[in-house]
């Protein structure tokens, strides 16, 4: 999986991938209005309304990227009819040969994290029967319970072809809290990202490249320059980019010198660009066309940087 | 909701949780196989077999218990039936008395953390209607993201009276590999342990325990010896018991004096007691009598201490 979000990058000639978040705030009120007209005010309604916003923005931009990352807390909110939408929002970007990459932050230990891997990745076996859950391509993973809570989920992405990003320096303000902190000299994500190259090391696919990815966030491009040679072979997933505070300029660290090696999150910039005053004259009816022309400025953008 | 844990401890007399964890080996055959004739080898199956299951667990053993963790990787593997299987789980377990500990060990970033939290604890608002998710009554949270990955889930906490417990300290063999490392002298745990009274300071309850609670694994005695002091108004939640070694007389360090401050997990050990020799007498078709038995002897091994 890691090789064809490669392929979908080379051909796409964008290494970005759109955050689908689709916070209730940002879906246009005619949506939302139409669909508690259909369905009353309830969670049944408010999945109703993210799918459809989000079939919108897929449609528009499919074309132009290689992947989507669904941040499946933005649909847990919901609970089960957003949990529907998260499903609905997965099977339909595989659909269009989008690579999906499930913003999960999972991670517990043995068979827990097991379950939970083969929940998003792989399947369950009932009776004779492989059934497949959620089914995303890719998932982050939290490290924070070491090389139990991480390998369940590396066993399964070897046997599915999947992949994994685990999250090694986060774009928050407050990541450095912990992970910041000097451990026999060097700060604790140096050390995180020595395990994830060891993690990835015998996923390396034919691009060269590992099933085993991080997230490194784009607000500490200082960070992003010391990981990239911690773990040559890990594709980094950056998010932070644009809204969070990241500049085009300071993603340079986090690419190898082909232009591979990162792939740049954008969620609310994209999906809520009909918002920005930048992209106002669309008009809410045209938010799905506003995201495109977002898309097509972000990749822009990030492509300067070559 | 701290406060109504605490009240239930001491009404049953009973530090303990049942960690409702349905892997589909433990459900008896009987369940299993009428599911599947009722709907085939399919997620839903799987998920009105786990539910089927947990009902018979719950009736058993409602009245000695305080509380019950039920582990959401364990529903989420199999996919939305799964899920359906953990709210309904949910649901019936609060008509019930108890109080429900989503094990579901969420964190991320600032809006995104409080999406999990109102998921799980809180609400969303659809329109003018505030509707509940998941609406367990405690959540486990992972802290590697810092302040900023914790707060929104004390903030909804606050509004909700509900309550989390932070891992602080894994009961799996490889917790060490990060949580141990020495940061400014100290192991991580004990600057996480710090964080977790800070963040709980302004939520305690009269029953002097805060909303803030901490994971420390059975498995590591000395360790909780120590968090017990650095966290004097955290209750906390410990796995790790049984099954994975964790033995009663290590417990004793993680209670203060009067008994309580702390609740000991055990899920395989009650769930699937029938499974072993111990409790085979009962038989597969009285599962459910075996898990009470089985509560019945943990209750007693744990209060030995006292």
């Amino acid at each position: 999986m890691i090789d064809q979000l490669v392929s979908n990058i080379k051909k796409t000639n964008a290494p970005i991938v759109v955050g689908l978040d689709p916070n209730i705030d940002y879906v246009p009120s005619y949506i939302l209005d139409q669909a508690i007209k259909n369905q009353g005010e309830t969670l049944e309604a408010a999945g109703a309304a993210i799918w459809e916003y989000n079939k919108g923005i897929i449609d528009a931009c499919y074309d132009l990227i290689p992947a989507v990352k669904p941040q499946v807390a933005m649909y847990e909110q919901f609970g089960l009819p957003g949990l529907e939408a998260f499903k609905k929002t997965v099977d339909y970007c595989k659909e269009k040969g989008l690579v999906v990459i499930g913003d999960v932050k999972r991670g517990d230990i043995g068979s827990t994290s097991t379950a939970y891997a083969k929940g998003h990745l792989g399947g369950v076996t009932i009776g004779n029967t492989k059934c497949y859950g959620f089914n995303e391509d890719f998932v982050t993973v939290n490290p924070y319970l070491g090389t139990d809570g991480v390998k369940p989920f590396v066993d399964v992405c070897k046997e599915e072809n999947k992949g994994i990003f685990v999250l090694v320096k986060t774009s928050n303000p407050s990541s450095g809290e912990f992970q910041d902190q000097k451990v026999e000299g060097k700060p604790l994500y140096e050390m995180v990202g020595a395990y994830v190259d060891k993690w990835g090391a015998d996923v390396v696919g034919t691009s060269g490249y590992s099933a085993v990815g991080a997230v490194v966030g784009a607000t500490y491009p200082e960070m992003g320059k010391v990981l990239r040679k911690i773990m040559p072979k890990a594709y980094i997933l950056v998010p932070g980019y644009g809204a969070q505070g990241g500049t085009a300029d300071g993603l340079k660290p986090y690419f190898n010198e082909d232009g591979l090696g990162a792939i740049v999150n954008s969620s609310r910039g994209i999906i809520c660009a009909y918002k920005q005053d930048k992209y106002a004259s669309f008009g809410e009816k045209n938010y799905a066309d506003a995201s495109r022309q977002a898309v097509i400025d972000m990749r822009e953008d990030i492509n300067s940087i070559f």
